[in-house]
């Protein structure tokens, strides 16, 4: 079984697991407590739209900070003050990424990381593609550390160099830590008051919850 | 001073280091301890009419076996058994990364990291930016290892995150080594019997040299 890592683009015709540290992964992975779906969507008025019609709640930023109508931003510790059947959450770039994959898909970062590696090596064929989404098209730290904590967990498989060269990366818990406080990513977040979610995102393995992407919606692998 | 990292494109105007670990920046960096200048070229013909016309050496590579009518492999251990004013050397994928810079164009690699960085610490004016040769347009380890070896001496500039990333992962000298050694481009070097050259290559800041490509050129920087 191969593992491979790429940044934005996925290029599996098997498993890949979407990895947008702050927040996009981290708030699927947890509203999964207390949702029974998620609703992936890159506009907010797309979101309005569907969460009126399904009758769901709805989460949410632009540049980080809440919408307005919205019940939550897009962060993993006011998502779980939430529940429901369904949420709609806006999230761009994860959201373009899942809809541009052409294999099976999970929502992996430091909450799940073990539980995630686990889920991808039971349903992957012959190969695991782990996909940083990045931040507006530029490599983020963040996903490349939470690459090679869920790959830290695949190490007995064939890891591309890329893939080894991540979890060599998250050998140091504290450079880890670290580095995704002092990124750019959780400067920005910290900036609008999200302090507390950068350092929530770096919990690992507190969640079992395997997201997996299908049909425009996110369910929790049981 | 900005630090960043790039894989085979350079974008830098200020100052670029190319890094080709395993091996033509470690032939670079040794046969200038031999030579006055190198003279780095894309194929092996025009190799040979270089070395015609300047009566010089000649050394090169393909697929990693010496050719005919060559002086010596593209080999930092091979190349420090010859001596002379100018070597011609092949090295397809080096030689085009150089020429297609547009800044001032240093070569570094795990013998020369602690001075390639001093010297482009002291040649920039805005940025240094570290490009990874990477094999057949893939990311090689090797080359993001020994950026990170390079970068690891310039800790106190402005990093991009892919450059902190590199200095992370070369925090253990044990599986720096161990990766390298297992690397794509070591198997290969070591089934045609250059495991010595991969061993060599590890050699972390042996030398003094800083090559510097200019006018089709590479000299050492005084």
């Amino acid at each position: 079984m191969k593992v491979n890592l790429s940044f934005e683009k996925s290029h599996s015709n098997d498993l890949s697991i979407m990895v947008d540290v702050l927040r996009a992964s981290t708030t699927i992975t947890m509203a999964l407590n207390h949702f029974k779906e998620v609703i992936p969507v890159v506009e907010h008025m797309e979101a309005l739209n569907i969460a009126r019609e399904k009758e769901a709640l709805i989460a949410g930023e632009r540049r980080g900070a809440t919408l307005e109508g919205f019940d939550a931003g897009n962060s993993p510790i006011e998502i779980q003050k939430l529940s429901g059947k369904t949420l709609v959450l806006t999230t761009s770039n994860g959201t373009r990424i899942m809809e541009g994959m052409n294999s099976k898909v999970l929502v992996g970062c430091f909450t799940n990381a073990r539980a995630v590696a686990m889920a991808a090596r039971n349903l992957a064929i012959e190969e695991i593609e782990v996909v940083m989404a990045g931040v507006e098209g530029r490599f983020a730290i963040e996903d490349f550390l939470g690459a090679g904590e869920i790959i830290s967990n695949l190490q007995n498989l064939d890891l591309s160099e890329y893939a080894q060269a991540a979890v060599m990366a998250v050998q140091d818990k504290s450079l880890v830590k670290n580095a995704v406080l002092k990124s750019r990513s959780a400067k920005r977040l910290s900036e609008i008051g999200f302090k507390k979610d950068v350092e929530f995102c770096l919990r690992t393995n507190i969640s079992t919850n395997v997201p997996q992407f299908h049909d425009k919606s996110i369910k929790k692998i049981i």
